[in-house]
């Protein structure tokens, strides 16, 4: 066919879309990337055998359209998060952020509105304007942190439809205290959407926000296979509600929105929680041993109960970037004055990260 | 955590979503499913194997986020089209579904609106409201055919913003000649969608779409591989358009929104398209036998381009569809009065429907 023939503004997109750039860190073929959160370390090949083995056998029907309601990976789900759920209680999506739109498809879109603490997850805003609905900014306080009563405020006045917490927070880092999820939920009349992306991260004796589940029918909890279980790739999130509020992003979702596959190989991972969970641990260390490290070069690193640290005191962040760059290591700058991100890598990119970091610095 | 505590109505869901009911074909567990027109052939054994060997590769580096654009996959679909097409003209989601739901997003949304002829594609209002636009319904003669002249009169008046035409389409399975979508395309401002997703059941020698992309920008022809490619279960849309369409669907798709596994087992089946649509010429056989016998025990079947055939002439199509699902053989009823659909199966399954509705008929 002819090529191109014209630009995209001279196509009928919507306005609000008009001179937009799609979303996206780079995807650079660096030898040390720690830019997008993913967990480093590949899946151990004893695991990956098990899931090539599930998405074989998914294969001898994938001529047929898969269960609609992937109750055997729900199971899987509710097993793995424990807290007493069940299927009912479960929902899942290609990657977290589906799930996160069905939630706005449901209770937000056009003429309602969506709100965060920022800064936080980039996408939370995109997602909302996604789905029309209004993005309401918070705020918090120096340290990105929260108080319930402040909180609590800001969302009174907001009147918001969905409210997102992340949890520890993205970009950040931080916890958040059990309590300001309370204060949160009490002061409003919208659904609140506690995203636990990094749960697995925190310490292991920290409650995560299921436990306040019961009782509480506007609150969901939302997890992803992305980070902790090393399923980037894969494009699992997951959420845990009350069963009515996963009967609500029933009526949004696409049928058969997961497909066979996604459900074989996740469903495989699932039953190899344990191994996972031990390139957490590793990963903790790391994570620990950047933010030492960081604090003795003299930058300020900000409490992180992620796989990730954000740290301050950069002089010029797009420069320090540029020169982390060109040695072979890529990190991500998000936007906030004085401030790069960091992913905690394996023990050996981990030290190439500190070590580029230090000959900058010595410069 | 506490049992049900809510119903759904009791949660702020938004007031459209009030009262509805999920989409979906029952799941029904019978031995003849003839309900969905999937490809009920299963995907060749050695074929599989390829496509595991392709996802045990994609495995390897499951923990890193998928090529965000998918390059790889988008040049196998390029080369699948043909019609000189590259991967720049190409774009893919989890299923058409997800695919028109991107075009929607982009040139559609709140305050604007999608069109199309029913009967047709019943996902598509349902996909329209769900990015909330308006959903404009034209018609068509009584073979459900349409003419160029009223198709392009239809949708002057109209002026919709995104214009579904579905060649062959569903649930009739009659085909659309190309110059209704000429003129539907030079009496539109909006975007022309021309759904093939049962093109490669139509005979050999009828022309795509995909020959009139050229110097027509705001044409886009979609396709699915969950028909003839018999991976409904993979959940693979894809679709072909001016370079600058494709730009406009980046702005709203979801990051990384197509996994590796899909991009991985997409790309493997696509290298076996010749195999794939030796199935289809079976079905076809056994399609046009369906017709045949349909026709020869009273029914009035559609003309058929599709891999399922569409019949009138039935007396009370919910006791006839009651029949044949306690005879073991699941078909549609689509709503049509006085007419089921039924999917054209290997040759034991249409020959045990067949069967199965002669009987019926001497009762």
């Amino acid at each position: 066919m002819d090529r191109v023939t014209v630009s995209l503004d001279e196509l009928p997109i919507r306005d609000d879309l008009r001179g937009q750039k799609p979303y996206g860190a780079p995807q650079a073929p660096l030898p040390v990337a720690l830019n997008v959160n993913e967990n480093t370390h590949p899946v151990p090949p004893e695991v990956a055998d098990d899931i090539a083995d599930a998405v074989a056998r998914a294969l001898r029907e994938i001529n047929r359209y898969p269960d609609r309601e992937f109750l055997a990976l729900r199971e899987g789900f509710a097993q793995y998060l424990g807290h007493g759920l069940d299927a009912s209680q479960i929902w899942a999506g290609n990657g977290s952020n589906e799930v996160l739109q069905h939630v706005l498809q449901a209770f937000a879109g056009p003429g309602r509105s969506a709100f965060g603490f920022g800064p936080t997850y980039s996408m939370y805003p995109l997602l909302t304007s996604g789905v029309g609905a209004e993005w309401i900014g918070g705020t918090r306080g120096h340290a990105y942190e929260l108080s319930p009563e402040d909180a609590a405020e800001q969302v009174e006045r907001a009147r918001p439809d969905v409210i997102f917490l992340c949890a520890p927070n993205n970009p950040t880092g931080t916890p958040l205290p059990l309590d300001v999820i309370e204060a949160v939920y009490d002061a409003s009349h919208g659904i609140v959407v506690v995203d636990e992306a990094y749960q697995e991260f925190a310490p292991r004796d920290s409650p995560s926000a299921l436990t306040l589940l019961g009782g509480r029918p506007r609150l969901a909890v939302s997890r992803t296979m992305s980070k902790a279980f090393a399923f980037a790739g894969a494009r699992v999130g997951y959420l845990a509600a009350d069963p009515a509020l996963i009967d609500a992003l029933r009526l949004v979702r696409l049928p058969y929105h997961l497909s066979a596959l996604t459900q074989a190989a996740a469903g495989a991972a699932l039953q190899h929680a344990t191994t996972m969970l031990r390139m957490v641990d590793e990963i903790v260390v790391q994570r620990d041993r950047m933010s030492a490290t960081l604090e003795a070069l003299g930058y300020r690193p900000s409490e992180s109960w992620t796989n990730f640290v954000l740290f301050g005191g950069v002089a010029d962040p797009a420069a320090t970037w540029r020169a982390l760059y060109d040695r072979g290591v890529l990190i991500r700058d998000i936007g906030i004055p004085g401030h790069l991100r960091v992913t905690a890598g394996t023990e050996e990119e981990t030290t190439a990260f500190l070590e580029a970091l230090a000959e900058i610095g010595a410069r």
